[in-house]
């Protein structure tokens, strides 16, 4: 078969320029998602008397057989015939003899891509969101059990003040609805009908766009056909929200890896998420951490990627934009792998309270506690806090912590301390007293796991 | 005044690791928020009886005192004192007295910066919907005028069909109107309250973060301390929706700079908005245009910037997030520059209707009405794609265009071809048929422009 | 087979968790690359009495059988055995018996991997800088052939002062040039061997890790176990030549872009390098420049991605650094591929000389002469200048150009305009006079030509 | 004064579209540069007769005047005159009369600002070279130090194997070697002359290109133009090196954050070089380390950002390269800044040597020694490594070490264990007889630090 604008040409391109050009190579990804679009055009077509019914009924039909195939992957691509629309189209001839050919009446390549992207990206962003929701289920999980497990906070990683395990969970948690507000908001940009945009200027053709639409699912269409073949939008916000996702995944990466080091000891991941060494025997490695925490970068790099192919290109379509899907696969394949991963690693990782509580305890991660004690007894902060930092000082040069601290010696700093400093002093009450609303004090910790619950099993209703 | 933390520390720091590290060169762009955050502190402590009511008017009054020198510029800030915040609390308890010192209770650096961030970005976002929204006000105008002026549609810069300049222009409302969504949908995200999350774990004090949120116009507060400190989400997000912004205007702009070359001569830019050569005299360059072209690479920089600075970083916070606020100042200031030129541009830009014309004329921009045509009369697309490729092959070696063919001629082609063709091959009539939906026929353009008004029209009764 | 590391651990990993850690799937693109490393490690092995030498021997006939497997793609690799080189030590193992396991003495996959990617870019590398000179000879050719063909030399897409166009190609040469210093300085550092690091510190062995890099033909080793296990500067580097390579692409493809529209028709890409429309049949596409100008963002991202894959990451290996395969492989394959289409596209390209000159007599590109002019008989270059801009306007305003003045008009700006003014504002004169050093003057752009094929010669001799 | 331009347009500009456009805020940083190019290519222009000795003269005197104001910060900038060029023209103007407008003969802006980069990229990386040399210096006193100070090396944050605390830091020593190669070999481009390449296509005026390039320092002439206007090469090279360099020192960095973190305890940072909470008195933040490896994101944001500006520009000058500058600047700014904090950093730290060494004898870090000792007895290495697997196993489930284990239990997994093994095991004999070439064995340090130091005082030699 000879290519289809063959008319106007009288070379035919050579073999490595075609492969070059080609986009059947990745865009067979959208198999689906093209015969899905073309079957709303046909039923459009019909529908409006552009094609008459037997028309639209016999294209309708030899699509439906082509999507069997595809199901089973029985079809065979190829490179000459450059991309997805093209091979599917020359497939449909074969089936169902030349009528196939006015199947793209009324419509273009540029509109058909547009199209099987929104799909595609519609269809993905759903998924995402549900993982993201089982992912917080997990971290629920580990909350619930960890209330009460006493770890040490952290600023510039330098241990701070003391905290609840479950509420640093519960960081992530609340990080991670963002994200799904996030890629929840972009649906509404998504999920747009540009069908029927044509090549770029809309068509003569009677069609009717808002039937396709609603056909294939849209919430509507897009109001302005230049825009609606140019837009590239819906997949940047895309990479953007991933990427954000993909920082936080990394945030958390980085901690489990801190925490799994043998000199925090926090967790113990299980064997299924963790490898060992080809030479030290000894190596139990947070492997699936670390790749998701490096996997970060592909994603910044496709979304950069997509934002310098855009830049600067006039409207409407350019070839430029057909770079436009494999760094969305990448994403998508890269996205729900890292979270399914994570889900995994949270839910099957060993919490070692032990370690934790002992790591709060050898510390001066108390001091917090002093200079509060004293600013509740009508200190201005800036001097309670001056004089802490001379105690955490003297006791430094004597090698011992707070809590070693004769009452005396705590007086000779100030008067007003009393005898119940050493239980403010005590970490765990530490924890427990820090009460302000999303505190860490457990019952707030308690309350905040309360309205995640309901907050997760909202969303559930909602999105039935 | 020495450090605040130097009770701890037995040796001054030398000045060139204080200017490393000291952030109050920037961060004094956040003056009035911080003076508004502490302020809206004091009264909660107050309320809450952590202060009393004479500390607490004392130190607003204070704090309204040093917003009136801020707003007189008369504040001036010092190195030594690192930030805004350690700068602005020393000039309060030189103001008050050492009660200035208990401003500083149940909070932290960590919540307070956090603070004057989100109502820095809230203010800014705001300004910005306005802006774009101004600016598609100049669309409106510039294609009411043009509805009717017919232009060379473009795709891979090929002229492809002829559209009107107002649908054109049109296609930058939509996507300018899809900026305004992203904008105002981040609002939900930024204008949440993380005041009195402590350093990380909130407090021990009773404080009534609730108050605090709606004294600032918050909608409400962050769930979890650990992130209300922690998140930078909202800064990426404008930083992500400010490059697909950019991304918009440099198209745009690449389109103006063509329009404005002798080449294409579309439209002559107003003085005001060019400048000339310090060697050749007769240029008149489209600076603007360029600039702001060029300006979405600093904006796709400062994206990437804090993307790769919070990539990896442990909770809670770490000095690495001093890095968030220079790509946040310089890309307000890019994003706000770059819409009022734009506007300012597009307002005074002479449109060469006559230009535009012409060159639709003189080129096959027609032949897929020739296409349409035959399809119309059942040929199926593929076979009259092809037939009008020879049409188009045969003129070229003629030297003329498809009109200029005898109805003879175009019989032998094809016999469908009638008398009418003539006029299905005037331009003019090519863009006026186009009247599917979003289409570029004068009558959907006119609809479009109607469907725009009513959107900015809601939009801002929406606002007020 | 199990695991390799499975003395140590008591669960099996899922088979999921597997495919998102495995890298067979895309390292072993490095199957000839990593025999060829095993063998010399054998060989080093057998040399310096750490295998026997019949051990030796066995496992490179072992390893030089699998190799030429290998080169008929004969062997299957398995994503249970990770990685290349699990799969090939296994393969081995097979092939020999248990002596194949000997092989991993005195080294760890840590080394392994690291000696694969360096052999495998010094490969490509090297074909990179022969493209880049074969497309430098394209451009020298169809120099050669327009050395005084004139068009308009542009600045701001604005028509600023008449040139050659050999002059214009000629910069690319001068760019790419560069490129290929970039890319053979980059050679030094790509060409080390980091064979012998071991996991990290080196080993007890007493290995002779120069005899090996000398048999993989490295130009010496790393100094340190660490960096040599740690280091992908190499990689980094070659991303950022291939970026600033990709730019100076993308800019040429814009010009092809602009120079092959209906606008500027300055010239025509052969249909070999074209495509058409599904829509459209008189639309010829500059396909291949648009994809590559695209395709500068794949490359972009491949950087930012790996950058932020080592941004913060400690010493040594961690399992981050294996994202750093694709994106090198991806930019391999995007490089090269862009570099022959660009070559043949502008072999093939038509120049239509006709209409470059056509444009460079309808303007007023030629208005620096008549600056030059008057500053040559001692005006100072700015009250030039002024003059004539006054000039550029008074025929603006006439619709006219300069060359239609009549001398009495010259003279009335300025008294010291003679009758050579006409000379000096013929464009083919303009050019022709700017024969400063590097200038487009006809003399300096053949001294160019001269210059650039003895560097091309040169160069060709010093890789012999 | 009015626009330099002014003749040829009809209306003034507005303020605000002046201030959008002026370069002038940030291009005065190279007033110095561009005087120093101005008046080389003064010096050329009597030289060569264009101007007189005179005149030639008078503006040199008139420039030095500047520079001498420029040096004592007398001068000011107006935004007015845009940029450094008009700037210093207008005061030249004043400063000597009308003959000041004499010296843009044969010279443009664009050849001018090009000048000034070229010259000030020069000095700056002059400067970085010198400061990596000061902080490899640093490092060598530091290594020397600590050459039998024994720690865990580590991979995948896992404790790996015991290493020598010199090696560790040589690994940096060696990463800034080639950091400093790429920034010299960069010279060689930076280093090149674009005076009197005019607006972009050369001058018709008789100027000796190569005397002002000599008479500037540079090694040689641009070849071409209109490459010589529009490269922005240098740049990019210079942000690229820059990326990284701040990626060594990020992941130095976090090196030094985990070592002084409570769970590390491996080093303590001078307190000139940390900082305090403003609420937690006992924190010690290592601020400078954060700080650094935070800026990272900004340099990989000024190269992502001017690769953006560049990409898809046509020939030659476009004011989107005006968006060169800042980038750079605040690249050359981190930089300096950043080297210098560490090696301060690195100077006046404490290294903790006897919580390093006990971190070494508690865990398994000495497990490849028994697979060495075994495969140095012939056992296959996959064998003797499995075998090993199992011993760590026990130890784990009997909570011992390897050390802790009686000889039948070492011989009862493999009869070629022999008293000797104890000594293997020792961690300090581990890290003493890794001496393959580059190990981490203290013969092999001392040999790579002698080296180390040799290579640093050739460099300096070759610099003089």
């Amino acid at each position: 078969m000879k290519k289809l604008w063959g008319g106007r040409f009288t070379k035919s391109a050579e073999e490595w320029v075609d492969e070059f050009g080609a986009s059947i190579t990745f865009d067979k990804e959208l198999v689906i998602e093209d015969i899905e679009g073309s079957k709303a055009h046909a039923a459009m077509l019909s529908k409006c008397g552009i094609l008459t019914k037997d028309e639209g009924k016999l294209i309708i039909e030899g699509l439906n057989r082509l999507k069997e195939k595809a199901l089973k992957e029985e079809l065979s691509f190829s490179i000459k015939l450059e991309d997805i629309h093209l091979n599917l189209e020359s497939m449909l001839t074969e089936e169902i003899g030349p009528v196939g050919g006015k199947l793209h009446t009324a419509r273009s390549r540029n509109d058909q891509v547009a199209v099987d992207m929104h799909l595609y990206l519609r269809k993905q962003v759903l998924i995402i969101i549900d993982l993201i929701s089982e992912f917080q289920e997990v971290l629920l999980e580990k909350a619930e059990e960890n209330v009460e497990t006493i770890m040490p906070g952290y600023t510039h990683l330098q241990r701070a003040q003391p905290i609840s395990f479950a509420h640093h969970l519960m960081a992530y948690f609340w990080m991670l609805e963002r994200d799904k507000q996030r890629f929840s908001e972009s649906l509404k940009r998504i999920n747009r009908s540009p069908l029927g945009a044509g090549a770029l200027a809309g068509t003569t053709f009677p069609i009717d766009r808002e039937y396709s639409a609603e056909m294939l699912g849209f919430d509507g269409i897009y109001e302005n056909s230049l825009d609606a073949v140019s837009d590239r939008d819906f997949i940047l916000e895309f990479l953007s929200d991933s990427s954000i996702l993909m920082m936080h995944l990394s945030r958390f990466s980085e901690e489990i890896i801190l925490w799994a080091s043998q000199e925090f000891r926090f967790i113990e991941l299980d064997d299924s998420f963790s490898t060992g060494s080809s030479i030290m025997p000894q190596k139990k490695n947070p492997d699936m951490a670390e790749l998701i925490r490096g996997k970060t970068g592909r994603v910044y790099g496709n979304l950069i990627g997509l934002l310098t192919v855009l830049k600067g290109l006039p409207l409407a379509y350019n070839k430029d934009m057909q770079e436009d899907k494999e760094g969305m696969f990448d994403t998508v394949k890269t996205v729900t792998g890292s979270l399914k991963i994570f889900a995994g690693m949270i839910r099957t990782m060993k919490v070692n309270k032990e370690q934790m509580e002992k790591s709060v305890k050898n510390d001066f991660s108390n001091a917090t506690e002093l200079a509060d004690y004293l600013a509740d007894k009508g200190v201005p902060f800036r001097e309670a806090h001056e004089i802490v930092g001379k105690l955490v000082l003297s006791c430094v040069q004597k090698g011992c912590f707070l809590a070693d601290l004769t009452l005396e010696e705590f007086k000779a700093s100030s008067p007003l301390f009393e005898e119940d400093i050493y239980d403010a002093l005590n970490p765990y009450n530490a924890v427990k007293r820090r009460n302000s609303a999303g505190g860490t004090g457990f019952a707030e910790v308690y309350k905040a796991i309360g309205k995640a619950k309901k907050c997760l099993g909202t969303e559930k209703h909602a999105n039935q």
